[in-house]
């Protein structure tokens, strides 16, 4: 037998494998409580599920402009001005499958093999993953209480310096996973700047955008129009399992990005594209969700530290508690597992995010229904008693 | 402005360029027969919408395995044992967000930057832009009357010698696009021990299985267990804009590819991985749909020939109809728009499949509706005489 690629030796997205043994569990009939991925208890908003059935009664559903229908690039350029006050073209916008695609059609386009991309430590492993898998190398910049969280043009340049390399990109998500951070205002204005007198490629990673508790949420579109925008409507709108997102790119790289993306997805589904111009409209029900994670927030806020599992940042935004477990385990994967089977609560072990630091760190996401949260707490007081 | 990457610079898929120029015609209200894509013009099988349909009325669709449900996973295994009399464990079942994203993770997985791997000449153009996006190096091999158009261990061989290179991996479609050949039982069992005695990856694009008018078709699955089967249910099943295929992965690989899985695309849409299972039982319906492929492919094996576009390839197999223009015209892409503007009937040029001849060919997809197909000959006549 051949062997696989040197480039396949990825790490495993090691959520993914904690929710595929959650998943054998509840397939069992047992009653897992899930923490571990980043998706919300809430199904699609009503008016999303109305839509996707009249497309279904419509019957034909086939492939679209690969970078997305003409009504739902237009809603999402409405989406901007109604939101962020910002005008912008709809061919800016490329509707995509989830953020996945955006991501990888982002780093295929802006870098060659051997190009230095940076990402905060800890942050959202795929990036590390996808990058790696695309031959480029990763800046893994560690950011802590000192950095408040977050990326900047001193921590980036600091970490040149001792790599002796000279990037071509940042990536920055705001909110950001698993840390909650929120980078406001200034912050994204200086990253973005020091990007563009550098002719850095700027990626901003939005997906965690309407979920913001504490801080301020810009758009780096609200700031330059040279940086690379990805969402997506999994976290906020509630379509994980819909695999829809987008980007806005400079009107210069819409034509490479479409090429690329014809041979590499044809196109988003369509169905979901159809759902994805509803979800764009069901604000008050989305509002209602968001209120939920903010009781959950609270709530494990409270109680986690109270437990021993202190918070390790201050989770401003998205849906996850990043919490301290070295007084109870120095391996996180170990504690992981041994919560899904011991209590059947499903989190992701640190190490995710952060290969180095991480082996003392979980995170737990709170996108799910309060009444889980209170189960997860009291499962979790029993256990770690 | 930061430049882009080089291995941006991929050529277009003109079929989704005449799609897209289609869909703007149709959005006006123009009568478009649309022959550019290989997309069924019959909406996936009714059994399929009432899956959907009931999945909607549960509400919830999240992630699922990145390998995909369990239901899906083991529907597929069984579908091999009706189908081709194979066995095999429902794990080595990869489902996919389409094939695209199968022939992504496959060559990611087993390919480096640099690593050769050879397709036919004309053939799948997603292939070629794929494999150079991911450094790959693309050995075209041209497939003609000669060699029954399809790839050939000594084919292969005359290849290596004249471009100086060593192969690491063959792809090959059969039924294939956009030729039509169906590569029979003793011709694959040869490439596919050629690959295995080489330690070279054989990569058998089987998404047009079901849609074989003459010749034998046989699944690379049972001549041997180290080839990556590629398929989908976007074409037999009439499934395209669901995004949904799978892989059958040989036993070690499994492992690699679900990492690059969880990464890439966290996993493939549910909705559509509910409605696959429905697919797999809708079998009357879609044979049904195949006896019209058949009567379409009659109607254009006769008339295209009768109107100066005789057929360059057998068209055994998919649903296409590659013909030579070159009594008109020996620019394909030109012919193409002039056909689109001027009779709104879409095909796709030649040079999508053949950078080297595909200037005096159009390829026809015959996957839509008898009576489009019969206008199209209308129009056509009257445009070239």
């Amino acid at each position: 037998m051949s062997s696989l690629s040197r480039r396949s030796e990825v790490e495993p997205f090691h959520a993914m494998d904690v929710l595929a043994e959650a998943l054998k569990l509840k397939a069992k009939g047992v009653d897992v409580v899930s923490m571990a991925v980043g998706q919300p208890g809430h199904p699609a908003p009503e008016k999303v599920l109305v839509a996707a059935r009249q497309a279904l009664e419509n019957g034909r559903l086939g492939y679209t402009d690969a970078l997305g229908t003409s009504p739902l690039r237009r809603a999402i350029a409405d989406h901007y001005q109604r939101r962020y006050g910002v005008s912008i073209d709809p061919g800016r916008v490329a509707v995509t499958t989830g953020s996945s695609a955006g991501f990888n059609l982002a780093f295929l386009s802006l870098f060659d093999v051997g190009d230095w991309v940076a990402i905060a430590r800890p942050g959202y492993p795929a990036y590390r993953n996808i990058l790696k898998a695309l031959g480029l190398n990763v800046l893994e910049v560690a950011v802590d209480e000192a950095s408040g969280f977050t990326l900047s043009p001193a921590g980036l340049e600091a970490a040149e310096t001792v790599a002796g390399c000279r990037l071509k990109g940042v990536l920055l998500a705001s909110p950001a996973n698993p840390t909650g951070t929120v980078t406001g205002r200034a912050g994204l204005k200086a990253l973005s700047d020091w990007c563009r007198e550098r002719a850095v490629h700027f990626i901003s990673d939005e997906i965690y955008h309407g979920l913001t508790f504490a801080g301020e949420e810009t758009s780096a579109l609200e700031l330059t129009d040279s940086a690379i925008i990805i969402n997506s409507f999994s976290k906020y709108y509630c379509m994980t399992g819909w695999r829809i997102g987008w980007m806005v790119l400079p009107e210069t790289h819409v034509r490479a990005f479409e090429c690329l993306a014809q041979s590499l997805y044809i196109s988003p589904p369509e169905l979901s594209q159809i759902a994805a111009v509803a979800a764009l409209e069901a604000g008050p029900e989305l509002e209602q969700v968001k209120e939920s994670y903010k009781a959950n927030r609270m709530l494990l806020a409270e109680r986690l530290p109270a437990l021993g599992l202190p918070l390790l940042s201050p989770a401003d935004g998205a849906f996850y508690a990043y919490v301290d477990i070295s007084r109870y385990s120095n391996d996180s994967m170990d504690f992981a597992r041994r919560m899904l089977s011991e209590i059947h609560v499903a989190a992701t072990p640190g190490i995710d995010f952060d290969p180095l630091d991480g082996h003392r760190a979980m995170r737990f996401s709170y996108a799910g229904s309060g009444a889980d949260m209170q189960k997860a707490i009291d499962r979790l007081s029993g256990w770690l008693r």
